[in-house]
């Protein structure tokens, strides 16, 4: 993007949409570490006069133990400002009467505390990180191909994301693997679905192109965005460097950004907006 | 097929290609149990004309070793007669001077012992079962994607298979699930890969249009031979029925085949020729 067309989208800006893994932070062992200055970042977002709000796909803890843990690594955020795809999925499955097998991390499972679990008639999964055994993956395959017409909700559709000690697969791969088991096509709960972002923009009372969606990955954060007719610019930290194979790029977009928004990282191959 | 057409192709018909689990037997704890006159059935073939040849995917176990069972079982069968993928995948291996990453059933293992194995520069993935933990799925993944060209090889591609106590996820399942976070496609070797079909029909000598594929599987048994120019056939044992949703419909054709071949399995969705 030329730097003129940049100071245009923030002109119009009303508000901006963070990813959380590999923005804010790198998750890992002991909940992972804050990215060096997305802190401060955070807190001068807090000062300006865009609205904020946290947009993550992590389904490996509650929003509330998530949110606990965010704030002892020094962020200013609270539960209200975070969407997740556990709560939406919960929301889903009352609205629509389903009552879920569900292949989820241990510490995602007090979000579905009140719903019907016996006669499971869908599939919902997560990031189940080590739960995801043969065991395990086999168990929720034979719930879906006994059903007439199998539902699949995958809580997100990431490839991989980064911890402390390398990369990690996620959810998305065993999405795509019950997918060809079953030959069914998941609904997707968490970016990059349309209805995701949309509940944040409705939340912030913002049309979709006043909004900037600053994420690590260029499927789920900046198309996802994109498609939904919101900005989106992609940081070079988190997971960025793998999926470009660019070794020694710089890093770092959401410590140098709103509200002193710099074009800094539209020069490169890392910014789609 | 008409009843004309089906003797048609049982006059020019040379040689017969089975495929095992789901046609000979049903796999399962203690290694399974034949399905009720597969045995007969197998003699009569090797006391008529036809050429014989047994074409598996089965990677659990040496080839030398899931011969030994099916002999057990009380078939007449012998090693040379039996085409796996791990022997092809060997081959391929060694012709191309690949380093494997296995991702295998431990008792298929010796057949990958005379290859080079450190500093891996490709991935091998067969039918794994209890292995395809998250741990060693994540293993293969981050082999693949610190390969400048990431290099996927699957032993066979099939979704699931019908073992005594139910159905279990087959390697295929695995396989999408790396091709998706690597962004890769595998190479397939077994069934339905035209190649692994050649080597069969070269060994028994005989052209495409003169042997008839006999299997469970419409996919990787009908329609790979159909690909290759071969006659294809499905029984309804084995998978059949989860398949089409058939719940009633009788079964088993090797039962009921050649030497005196009829028509009776053509006559309803289950036979492609």
């Amino acid at each position: 993007m030329a730097e003129k067309d940049w100071k245009e989208c923030l002109k119009s800006l009303k508000g901006v949409v963070l990813d959380m893994c590999g923005v804010l932070y790198d998750s890992g062992e002991g909940g992972g570490i804050p990215i060096p200055g997305s802190v401060e970042a955070v807190k001068r977002l807090k000062a300006s006069d865009l609205q904020l709000r946290f947009c993550t796909n992590e389904t490996q803890a509650t929003r509330e133990r998530f949110v606990a843990k965010l704030k002892r690594m020094g962020f200013d955020i609270s539960v209200s400002e975070v969407f997740s795809p556990a709560p939406a999925a919960l929301a889903i499955l009352k609205e629509r009467n389903l009552r879920p097998h569900l292949l989820v991390h241990d510490d995602v499972l007090p979000e579905f505390e009140d719903v019907e679990k016996t006669d499971p008639n869908c599939v919902v999964i997560g990031d189940a990180a080590d739960r995801f055994s043969y065991q395990n993956l086999n168990d929720a395959f034979q719930v879906l191909i006994q059903l007439e017409k199998p539902v699949l909700f995958s809580l997100g559709r990431g490839r991989y994301y980064k911890e402390t000690d390398g990369l990690k697969l996620d959810v998305g791969v065993y999405m795509k693997a019950l997918e060809y088991a079953c030959d069914v096509e998941a609904e997707v709960v968490g970016k990059p679905a349309p209805m995701f972002f949309q509940s944040v923009l409705t939340d912030m009372g913002i049309q979709p192109q006043q909004a900037l969606m600053i994420g690590d990955d260029l499927i789920n954060d900046v198309g996802g965005a994109q498609n939904c007719g919101m900005r989106g610019l992609q940081v070079r930290t988190g997971k960025y460097r793998i999926n470009h194979n660019h070794a020694n790029t710089e890093c770092s977009a959401i410590t140098r950004m709103p509200p002193s928004c710099s074009s800094h990282h539209s020069a490169g191959d890392s910014a789609y907006i």
